[in-house]
């Protein structure tokens, strides 16, 4: 692993980028439409920034109207695989994007909007594209359309895929093998792997596991075998998500961007009247060792640190985590699956208490000794500024909580299951499966993490 | 069988329904939008026409705007079963809607919008709902959100529901209890057993099947086995559907109807300029037996009858089905699988040759000794007035046809795991999903069938 970050620091070293945040109506090849507000690319392409009206009758906060990236097209996130001496490893690559809090992250090999490989900015094309255009030399171990986030994004979705080849792959600059045992260890260096990494990874086929050495490992472990159960079945899951998505009464209509309330645009940036939430802000970009040498775009850059957290419990000796059968206003389908907590603990102090999130106590309370991973994480940095969560694992007795309508206790197998389909799990709990696996592989202690944040 | 069909001729003797077209301008309770010439009801609630525009580059026709109907709310279509003497039975209800040709159907115990159920019109309680609202109590054998004609509405889904009961259920008047024998039978009965029966029904978990007495029905019944394997992977199958979303390039926006070009309001109705594909017509309702005496409300009339065909073949033993990832503008996600050929043959007459529907030549040619099912049936009365497609299965040989990157061999327990997910599978694939099975329990010979239909 450190000869991975040595790798990284000395990529780094020819590789930089140069963010500068500029007014909203100062970017260039950017402008907003006359009529509605909109911003959008004079190209028509990319994304525009729009608004949304939000109405939830039945919740307790029943409406609202916000900003939301509409970006219709869908992209491929590809990671490319080949057996060295019959061990499988991934091609990563090291990338830079404007959001990013400190430079470099490990990324999947590709990472392309349509815009991207139909060459709207007139970048050079992108590396190893063909691999995951054309498939049909190749074994195909995932390739599934998954959403992204339903807070920020009008009903993103992006192709998940690992391909697998067997013939000689060129190896360029900024590009490096690792075994998933390598991922594993990176996923605990805090902001390393990005997002994009992270859910292609998550959508991978998992085998069985070992058995473990302790209980929770050996748990883990048994969470991955199709032949034990969970406590529900998994059409009893399937019911429950359709109940969920019908009896949650939810309508999401895009507006124009200048007839959302309570927002303004002030100082170059759109922002809550609150402060909350998050801002719409305007960048200028420099970059070194990218397609393009340099651009502006408009990001979404969120308030404060979020929390991303699976409350894990064994039951009958077999892993279970407590889902969240969550609404976000950009969701295809009203709800997706969510982890345990998603949320911004400070964006809920002027909403009413019962907007609360479920379980976020336990959460910030939870006691060291039951934290089976806990690292700092961000959302993808070409189009959120700085948007870091804390991503936690913790371990729970199943007992603590009764049954509520909106969660239900899921084994890894089953997680894994729906994540063969589109749209039943989020990007955070995505995120937090990538991480939950890296488990069965990695054993860091406190110290060894305390080391690796500090990269 | 016949008692079925005595049962409802008496019924129909007390229930009727008067339908008059009427001007789409002259519908009591409905108004055209000043703005936009959308047609919508004075509450709001129900549905509206709009226009549709999509843009399809690739495709031989690239582009074309339509009227479309907007129907956000997601209903419950539901079936009640109970086991008596230990057969589960399941409850029809006898029901007229204004679209039908030749008066009642057989319908599902429930078939509710939510504004019917929120009693926006101001009916009578939907008998049964409580069953479908509630199912704590019960035993849930499916729920699931499938999508409806996506080339006549924008993203419309109903929750198909079959649910069990042990407790005693009382039979209102308009209701009668079947196996799914009975019901199997009378899926061979022309224009008798509605699309939202069919599509509950195909919804259903079915096991294995026995074993039959020749090559087809023998092929069929392995064809439900999870065991034999298809010509493809599951996987497999699962990465062609996302390849098909992902490379197929269509965008459909909503439009004000009054922008759709080509299409004309005259007399009344709104028809495209060759006389094609369907009209928006109004009618005016006078009803016996129903929820509520009198209403008004738009329809779409297709213009001519169309074909929806199965081509089966048996593989290695294991009938497999010629399934088309078809793309329809009203979709949530580009692409469902849809049957081998889907169409109106006379719309195909002013559009290029290379627009016609791949296989259609072969359905329409078959040797009628291949010919395992062939019954007209209509699609929704609610929302489409005499709506006639004749549903067919063809069986084939397999080598009949090389590879085509939109269509691939499913077995019946393949299309069965698609339809426990919502979003895969269209509503006439549905449909014939339930007509195939029917063939496990029926032997219809042509004249018994000729019987039937001359109801």
């Amino acid at each position: 692993m450190s000869t991975t970050l040595t790798w990284l620091e000395e990529f780094a070293a020819h590789s930089s980028m140069d963010v500068s945040v500029v007014g909203l109506d100062e970017l260039p090849g950017w402008e907003r439409d006359p009529a509605t507000g909109n911003i959008r690319h004079h190209s028509g392409k990319f994304f525009t920034v729009e608004g949304l009206e939000v109405s939830r009758p039945e919740a307790p906060v029943s409406g609202w109207t916000q900003p939301i990236i509409n970006q219709p097209e869908v992209g491929i996130l590809g990671i490319l695989s080949k057996r060295f001496d019959g061990v499988p490893h991934y091609l990563m690559q090291a990338k830079i994007e404007p959001g990013n809090r400190r430079g470099l992250q490990l990324s999947p090999t590709v990472q392309a909007t349509r815009s991207n490989y139909t060459r709207v900015h007139q970048g050079r094309p992108v590396p190893y594209l063909d691999y995951f255009r054309d498939t049909s030399r190749h074994r195909v171990l995932t390739d599934v359309r998954q959403s992204e986030q339903g807070a920020w994004f009008y009903r993103k979705r992006n192709r998940n895929m690992v391909v697998e080849v067997a013939e000689e792959v060129e190896l360029l600059d900024g590009f490096r093998w690792l075994t998933l045992a390598e991922l594993h260890e990176l996923l605990a260096v805090e902001d390393l792997v990005n997002m994009d990494a992270r859910t292609v990874l998550s959508c991978l086929p998992y085998g069985l596991q070992d058995g473990e050495d302790d209980d929770f490992h050996r748990a883990l472990a048994r969470s991955f075998d199709p032949r034990l159960p969970g406590v529900h079945t998994m059409g009893d899951v399937l019911t429950w998500i359709t109940d969920r998505r019908s009896v949650t009464d939810v309508v999401a209509e895009r507006i124009p961007l200048n007839s959302v309330r309570g927002w303004e645009l002030a100082d170059g940036r759109v922002s809550h009247e609150t402060g909350c939430f998050f801002d719409v802000i305007g960048v200028n970009v420099e970059a070194r060792g990218r397609e393009v040498q340099g651009w502006a775009q408009p990001m979404i850059k969120p308030i404060g640190e979020g929390v991303v957290a699976f409350l894990v419990a064994p039951i009958d000796g077999v892993l279970h985590v407590l889902m969240h059968a969550r609404t976000e206003p950009g969701y295809a389908d009203v709800v997706e699956l969510a982890p345990t907590v998603q949320c911004t603990p400070e964006n809920y102090w002027h909403l009413p208490p019962t907007a609360r999130p479920a379980y976020l106590d336990q959460v910030l309370g939870a006691d060291p000794a039951a934290i089976r991973y806990d690292t700092i994480l961000s959302e993808e940095g070409g189009r959120f500024h700085h948007a870091l969560n804390r991503y936690v694992v913790i371990e729970v007795d199943a007992g603590f909580t009764g049954p509520h309508p909106e969660y239900r206790w899921l084994t890894v197998h089953q997680l894994g299951e729906l994540m063969r389909h589109s749209y039943y799990m989020n990007v955070q709990a995505r995120s937090l499966m990538a991480c939950l696996h890296s488990l069965t592989t990695t054993r860091l202690t406190t110290a060894s993490r305390a080391l690796l944040g500090s990269r």
